[in-house]
C-alpha cells in the first residue's frame, strides 16, 4: 500500500496576516483538489514566519523561519509555490524561498541521491497584470536545478491584460478558467509524485 | 537644426504576407504617433524578407533579406520591434533578428564607439495570452547588450488573461489602454532619441 | 515486461550541415549515456529541416520538415532539446522548435490526456558566453506548458565567463564538468520516463 | 552650467556589514569610474537597512529603510543596481528593491511626466556560476516599466563557467574584462545622463 502523499504548500504573498491574500483564494483551489486526492497537505505564508536571508537551509539566526518550512518540504512529496506577480516577476519571497531552498542542493537522500529526487513541484500565480508564464518559468528553473520534478501543466493562474487590473478578488472574470486549470494541476501534481515512488 | 528623425519598424510575426498580423496593428499605433512627431518611418514584416540564420551582418547565402534590414537600423535613430507572444516568448523571427544584430556590436562609428551608440529602441507586444512583459525583457535585454539605449516607458501591448483568448483583431477589450500606452511610447522614443543626438 | 525507452534529439544550432556544431558535441555525452541505458535514439539538426513558421503540427507548406520531426517526439517517451546561447537567450531555431511544438497543446492520447503525457524533457546548452540557467528556463517553461515533465537536473550546459570567449571546441576547460552533469542528466531523463509508463 | 551628476548605487547582496560582498567589490569599480566623471554617488548595502515587504514608497513599518534609499533615488540621476546570481536570478534583495520602485510609477515630476524621468539605470552582477544576462534582463525590465532609461552597455558582470565556481574575490581571473566593462558602463550612464538633462 502506498502511504498517503503529503504537500507543502508555499504562498508568498508580500502581505503580512491577517490582510486577505489573492495568491492565497487560487491556492486554496489546488490545495482542496489534492486534499480530495487523499493528500494531506500543510500550508505557510512565508512572510509571517521570518525568513531571514541567505542560501543554506540551517538557522541563519535568532528566530529564522526556515528550518522549520525546509522540514516540511523535506517531509513531502508534493510542493507547491504560490506567488504574487510584481513587476512582471516572482515576489522577492518566493525568491528568498528559492535561495533558502539553494541548501537543498548538497543534502542527500540514503541512496545518495540529491533529497528533491522523486519530488514534484508545481505553482500558482496571480497578478493585476501580464506576467504569469515568466513567473513560472523563473520559479520552475529554480527547483529543477534543485532536482525537483516539474510535471507537465502542473501550474495555474491569474491575471488581466492589458495594463494594470483588478485583483483575483475583485472581480469574477476568469476564475473558472483558472480553477479548472488549477484543479487539473492538482490531478498532474498527485499523479507524478505517485508514479515517481520507489515500488 | 536637427535633420527629421528616422526610425526603422520591424513586425517579427509568424505569417508572411498578405495575411493580416495583429502586431502591425498595434504596430501601426506607435508609426502614426512618431510621424505626428515628425520621424520618418521605414518597416518591414521580417518574414516576409527571407532572412537566413546566423550571427553576422554581411549576407549569409544568396537571397538573405537581412543586410537591407541592417542597413536601414544603422540609417535610423529609433528602431522598433514588435512581436507577437509564442509560449509566453518573443516569435522566433524576433529571435532571429536579435541574432543577426548581434554582428553590430563589433561595429563602429566614426568616433569609435559601438554603432548602436545614440540609437533607442522600443517594443511592440501582442499575443493571445500573457507574457508581454516577458518578452519586452527578453528584447531589451538584447538590444542594450547590442548598445542601444531603451528609453523608460517605450513599450505597449496588448493581451488577455488568463488562458488563451482571443487575438487583438477580435475584440475591442483594452485597445483603448494599449493606443494610449503606444503613443506615449512613441514620445519617449522621440524626446529620447532627440536628446542622445550631439549638438 | 517494459519495451525498449525512445529519444529524439534535437540540435538547435544555427549552423547548417557539415559545418561542426559546439552544440552536437555536448549533446553527443547524453546521447551516449541514453544508449548506454539501452535508450533508441533519432536525432535531427534542425537548421538542415527547413521547418517553416507557423505553431501548428501540419505542413505548413511545400517541403516543411516539421511533421517528421513531430512524429519522432510523439513516438518517444523522452526529448532533449539542444541549443546554443546567442545573445544569453535560446537560439531562433530552438524557439521555433517550440513554436510548432505549441501545436501538440491540442493532441491527445487514446485516453484524452495531452499527447506529451508521461513525456520527459531535458536541454544541452552551449555557448561562448553566460547564458545557460536562462535558456533552460525559457525551454522548461515551453515543454512543461505542452505538457511534457521535466526531471530535476535533467540538463547539462557549457559555456566560460566573464565576457565572450572560445567555443566548446576550442577548449577542455570545464569539459569534465559539463560532461558528468550530462550522463548524470540522462540518468535522470532515463529513470523519470520509466517511471512515468503505465504499469 | 550642468550641475554635478549624482548617482545611487544599491549593493543587494544577501549578507549583512561586516561580512565581506564580492558584489560591492565590482561595483567600486564602476563607483570609482562615476567619481572620476565628477559624479556624488551615494551607497546602500539595503540587507543592512530593514527594507519591509510593500510596492509603495511610503514607510510599510517602524523602521522601514525604504523612504532614505527612494529619497536618495528621486535625487540622484544615475541608478546603479548591483546584486550577486542566486539559482541563476538576481536576489531576493534586488527583487524587493525593483518591488518598492513599483511604488514611484505613480509619482510625477513638476512637468506632470513620471519622476524617473531623465534618469538613467545601469547593472552590476557577480555570482559563482552562469546568470549574469538573465539577472540584467530582469532588473532592466523592472526599471524601464519604472520609467527609468537603459543606456545601451550600463553593465558589467563576473562569473565562471560552466557549473559552481569561485567567488570574485577568490580569483583574479576574468577581473580585467570586468573591469574594463564596468568603466565602460560608467562612461555611457554619465554620457546619457547628461545628454537626458533639461537643457
Amino acid at each position: 500500500m502506498i502511504n498517503a502523499m503529503r504537500a507543502t504548500l508555499l504562498n508568498c504573498t508580500l502581505r503580512r496576516s491577517p490582510a486577505p491574500s489573492n495568491t492565497e483564494l487560487l491556492l486554496s483551489v489546488v490545495r482542496a483538489e489534492l486534499e480530495r486526492g487523499g493528500v494531506e497537505t500543510v500550508s505557510f505564508r512565508v512572510v509571517d514566519e521570518q525568513v531571514l536571508e541567505g542560501v543554506a537551509s540551517e538557522s541563519q539566526g535568532e528566530g529564522d523561519g526556515w528550518p522549520a518550512i525546509h522540514d516540511a518540504i523535506v517531509a513531502a512529496e508534493i510542493l507547491v509555490l504560490a506567488t504574487p506577480t510584481w513587476v512582471g516577476q516572482p515576489s522577492s519571497v518566493a525568491k528568498r524561498v528559492l535561495e533558502r531552498m539553494d541548501g537543498m542542493i548538497s543534502e542527500t537522500r540514503e541512496d545518495g541521491l540529491p533529497i528533491a529526487t522523486g519530488k514534484v513541484a508545481g505553482f500558482v500565480v496571480t497578478g493585476n497584470e501580464d506576467g504569469a508564464h515568466h513567473v513560472i518559468a523563473e520559479l520552475a528553473q529554480g527547483v529543477i536545478d534543485i532536482g525537483f520534478t516539474v510535471p507537465g501543466q502542473a501550474w495555474t493562474y491569474w491575471n488581466k491584460g492589458p495594463g494594470p487590473g483588478p485583483s483575483y478578488s475583485e472581480t469574477d472574470e476568469g476564475h473558472e478558467w483558472s480553477r479548472r486549470t488549477g484543479e487539473t494541476a492538482a490531478r498532474n501534481l498527485l499523479r507524478t509524485a505517485r508514479a515517481l515512488q520507489p515500488r
